[in-house]
């Protein structure tokens, strides 16, 4: 089977050197940082850390390039959804493309491109140290569901669950997606913004007892959000919280948001946050820390130029 | 008279460098930045800005060295009063010595090495541009009356504040300054850490309506707590917030706390939201914002760290 991950960054990368593992799976990669690609096709995609592992991927960032795939699994960062699924959509006129990425709307955006769409979660996380070289910060595992409107089929889910699974990447496919999807939004919307906005990473946020009570009415937000959309979590998001925090776990990794801060890239906290004070403004549930952390990052953005 | 600035700082400098201006006047500066004492007492201290003023003022970083003065004006921030107090109360035996900080809790600090105290809040601000040098950037009146537990008379908050008034200070006395400070205290907790985790300058935080919404916020949670020690505030902090974003006032301003945050100093956000914050928990009034952002900006300071 042939796979192509769309947006090939620090968690495109972990599912791309990982499949590529695999006799049975060729695996591409479109991205527009070019000399990531160049990297990629001359010395493999590289993943150092919680796992060692080169592997051959065919990168381009000329979506013209890519052949006919079974499979897409968009990893952009959340507002390039739209724009790298409208350029990649002919790979997949015959295939099923998951969204691994943070936040809500992702799904949406690429069902008005291509037909069967797979809801998907993922835990781990990385960071790109250099062109074709990623740090694998974290393991974890990735769910993988029916976007409802528009789903792929249960086959198809099993089958690129079963081959992520085999690659090293622990994936199940699950009859109902939102769960893992809202329990991870939940946690993502309670930390990054606080990294992002403190210059910490995730166990020294967790180990002041003022930022973590932050974190927890966060969290209450978001759970009461998802409680009005008739989400019932698949797990506390404070117990996943707590586990990051643990030093042989997250303790040192800077949340996504955080590098994007760093780096003065525009941040995902209006598919968040944000997402979460949308679906709040709408079901009629007040979501004022979420309001805040969101204008406080979206204004930290605007203060680069 | 014979005044000493206990602080030399932008805010310590308006009042010294003005009132050198006057004759019978003799201006002190205590001050522990070694270039900034060297400057002034080679070149004067000169302002820029709203104002063109040098001003013929002695200072030093030798808290013995100072004379017995009439008058101490204290301008450190908020964490430094307890020490700069500490070391220059000998000049201040036979003399009242008043406050023209940030925060709440200062008058406390002096109190506890001074006799007779003068509660003070002053609007005008600025930055050190280079040692002896200070740009101005907002005018503005201060306000001076009595620290309620340990006063000095009438008569010598009357004289204080006519010499600065003729300095070009603008000064009222006051029976109660109780009001001008909280509302200077709510106007300062409700810009100051926005613009510190922004990055953004009053007129920019203030022009973007999710901002402008959470200083609201951060105003209303402040409100409270005045309204509940039983404060009645002289005038309403949401329009000096407006009219301190007019362009022809403090557009371009940077919040002292985010010139603070730049130069990863330590912030007196402990002062501010923190101090309304406290009253909150001791009066019962909720202050999740005030709370929030206190967490967020400790927690950036410890990021430096």
């Amino acid at each position: 089977m042939r796979v192509c991950v769309v947006g090939c960054g620090a968690v495109g990368s972990l599912f791309a050197a990982n499949l590529a593992q695999l006799d049975d799976v060729e695996v591409w990669a479109y991205d527009l940082t070019r000399d990531h690609v160049d990297a990629i096709n001359e010395n493999g995609l590289r993943l150092t850390g919680a796992g060692d592992v080169t592997g051959h991927v065919r990168a381009t960032a000329d979506a013209s390039a890519l052949p006919p795939c079974d499979f897409g699994i968009v990893a952009t960062k959340a507002m390039h959804t739209e724009s790298a699924v409208a350029a990649t959509a002919h790979a997949f006129a015959e295939g099923a493309v998951a969204s691994v990425q943070n936040g809500v709307g992702n799904e949406e955006a690429i069902a008005r491109h291509v037909q069967r769409v797979i809801r998907g979660t993922t835990f781990p996380a990385g960071k790109i140290l250099e062109p074709g070289v990623v740090q694998w910060d974290v393991k974890g595992e990735t769910s993988l569901g029916p976007f409802e409107p528009s789903p792929a089929s249960v086959g198809e889910i099993e089958r690129l669950a079963d081959a992520c699974t085999r690659a090293g990447m622990p994936t199940n496919a699950v009859p109902d997606a939102r769960p893992a999807q809202w329990r991870k939004v939940v946690f993502n919307a309670a930390t990054n913004p606080v990294g992002a906005l403190t210059g910490l990473t995730h166990g020294r946020v967790c180990e002041r007892p003022d930022l973590r009570a932050l974190v927890t009415a966060l969290v209450d937000e978001g759970k009461a959000v998802a409680a009005a959309l008739g989400i019932v979590l698949d797990a506390d998001p404070e117990e996943l919280i707590d586990h990051a925090a643990r030093r042989d776990v997250a303790y040192d990794h800077k949340a996504s948001m955080l590098q994007d801060v760093e780096a003065r890239r525009q941040t995902e906290i209006d598919y968040l946050n944000g997402g979460i004070a949308r679906f709040g403004r709408e079901l009629g549930v007040p979501t004022p820390l979420n309001d805040m952390v969101t204008a406080l990052v979206k204004a930290l953005e605007d203060s680069w130029s």
